[in-house]
């Protein structure tokens, strides 16, 4: 008798009908003999609705009220997943994050979990109970009620898989798994049957929009073997592992474009010490990650000077500016030029690190597209350039077609 | 420095700007220096909702899954509460069931509290916070939640501010205390200062619907003053405590009229011993609660037999029917004639030990009104009598008129 933990996001929970859907899949699986853990998000649109609310008594909620409030959304949803198991006449016990024994800090909205003590959950599946617990949520080892930020019942579903040694996880989506490509970009973008830990974190971190990082890294960390899969049929999904020697014989695993970019150029800085320091410090400072940093010669005359070009994500633009702008005086550049019309295109591949070339063909393939790069940035396992966002799906067609056909 | 706790119910905490209000008296109370523990309710209209969405699952769900579904209407309450605490920059906390301490049986949707350990409760409070605890929930010693059935955010104030030895406990509700006589049907019926626990018990049990009995019999048993009063403005309500010597010379405290009630008559039921015993115990085993008992000679010819008489709350009607037909060939009556057009017009009053006279007065006050009586039972300090029911509204006026003016 193996461990399944499966993972059923909002939209897969969205309706009494669809939680009737997911129930069903349940009970297939139960009913080969296997145990069963289902984590659940809220059902679709209710974590917005419950915010809402909360905005409308006051602006800026206390962290601590706001998981109070929102750590009722998956509760909902495990009792009425746990009622439509029932229906089909399969034990079911629904459990809260706290009841699960998941225990995580007491940073509010974006806890980290400490440990989990899955003493309730074992004894739950011992009596032949399937046991739904509530994704994202967990509490403090004060009993305070916490939640896991964005995307945190997929790291829910990791990490009890890891706590109980699960046999294997699966992550439910409404997408089949992971593509060499967006599918809605290149037609002919496939499915990948397995992809490496690092390739998914790679991907997660360009805008694949699959998983969160953390998630990943979660796994990574552990050893959690995962599966993203499509709630929608019963296709196979995606593996993601810790890479095999036969991974390393694709080149590339997939490309993506990451259209939520975007870049400041500061021309003219004074070339002295200490002066890009003073920038990113100002920037770190202010929670702004910054990606891709550029440095090249000005061309202008008189004293020693550098443009300075760098990306971030494009909400973020606005506070980059105002962070700019005070530190004018004190750097002394001369403009800032912001660009919001950039994509990121990346192609994401452990083969990369025994296969020569793999730059200059992305490079020639855009080039025969007529792209023009405009920054170049490289990992062991990733190339990523920035390029006009106007060609952006152009050259994921181009690039896609050069390495993955 | 005294120690309030105020109860807030659905329709009080039914909106933002509700919730709003309700924190602006709250804080009110806060600033004059008072400690104040505030226990809600769900918003009204979301346990109904929560209701539906489980129905449609399944018609019957679990009861401990409809705990775990029902409990987040509370937790919504108490989060956004404490927002709008902080949004008037008053420092609030708010607390589960299960954080606060109340602990409960595992009867699950009817759960009684066990007892109360509301160290955290003291704990915040002494730091200077107002405490939101989540009304009408619970948990075991073990952990799991539960909810108190109907009437159960009363409990959890009343059973609160006994375990916190509250100076004052507040039931806030929309009416502005318990009246002489339902004021929209006698226009000139008097709030009352204050009325004994056993008049509010007998009048939580006539249809006065202010309070369940439950949570008066609580208050009763630990000594817990409370003042029902209304959420809508600043008028003192009623104050519910012991008898004291000054409320006997009150000879009728209210009159009140149930429109819920429906009797049974089975005529002709064989004069032996055991016949009524058989009858009662197949209505009580089916969880029918007899109220009024009346059994009178027949006006047959034959062997001896009499007709029996009995009232019940008229959604039993149906179920009752049932468990007598079952009985027929066992017991042998005639027929059964039910009637759903009756009232239950009662007269309440600590007063009614020491004086007498009373029900004469009573009934002399329906006979001048052309109001002929059915049935009439009586305990110390109440006298109840079936009347027809197009009758109820003018029978409550004419009593209330003789004792009440």
């Amino acid at each position: 008798m193996s461990l399944i933990v499966q993972k059923y996001g909002g939209t897969s929970v969205g309706s009494p009908e669809r939680i009737k859907n997911v129930a069903a899949r349940v009970a297939k699986y139960r009913q080969r003999g296997e145990q069963i853990v289902v984590v659940v998000s809220a059902m679709s649109g209710v974590t917005d609705n419950l915010i809402k609310l909360a905005r409308e008594i006051m602006p800026l909620p206390s962290e601590r009220e706001m998981d109070m409030l929102l750590a009722t959304g998956e509760q909902t949803t495990i009792a009425l997943t746990a009622m439509a198991l029932h229906a089909m006449d399969m034990p079911a016990v629904s459990l809260t994050g706290a009841q699960a024994g998941i225990v995580t800090d007491g940073v509010h909205t974006k806890a980290k979990i400490q440990n989990i003590t899955p003493k309730q959950v074992h004894a739950l599946l011992d009596a032949g109970n399937v046991v739904i617990v509530a994704g994202f949520q967990g509490q403090t080892s004060e009993g305070q009620i916490t939640t896991l930020g964005r995307g945190g019942s997929d790291l829910t579903a990791i990490a009890l898989a890891a706590a109980l040694k699960a046999d294997l996880c699966q992550i439910y989506t409404d997408v089949d798994g992971v593509h060499t490509a967006d599918p809605r970009l290149v037609p002919n973008a496939r499915k990948l049957e397995e992809i490496s830990y690092d390739e998914m974190l790679e991907l997660a971190g360009l805008g694949a929009k699959v998983m969160q990082s953390r998630s990943v890294e979660f796994a990574k960390k552990f050893g959690v073997v995962f599966e993203v899969r499509s709630s929608l049929n019963d296709n196979p999904g995606t593996i993601v592992k810790e890479e095999t020697q036969s991974m390393e014989s694709v080149v590339i695993r997939g490309v993506s474009l990451d259209k939520n970019q975007a870049k400041i150029t500061l021309t003219a800085v004074p070339d002295k010490p200490g002066a890009a320091a003073r920038i990113f410090r100002a920037l770190g400072d202010a929670n702004i990650n910054v990606d891709m940093i550029v440095q090249t010669a000005s061309h202008g005359s008189g004293a020693p000077a550098t443009d300075i070009s760098f990306t971030m994500d494009k909400p973020d633009l606005l506070k980059a500016r105002k962070v700019l702008d005070s530190l004018k005086s004190e750097v002394g550049y001369r403009e800032v030029l912001a660009d919001e019309k950039i994509g990121k295109l990346s192609i994401v591949g452990v083969g990369m690190r025994s296969h020569s070339g793999v730059a200059a063909k992305m490079f020639e393939a855009l080039a025969h597209a007529g792209i023009n790069i405009d920054m170049i940035s490289t990992s062991e396992i990733k190339i990523s350039v920035i390029i006009d966002l106007a060609s952006g799906e152009d050259a994921v067609k181009a690039v896609h077609h050069t390495f993955l056909g």
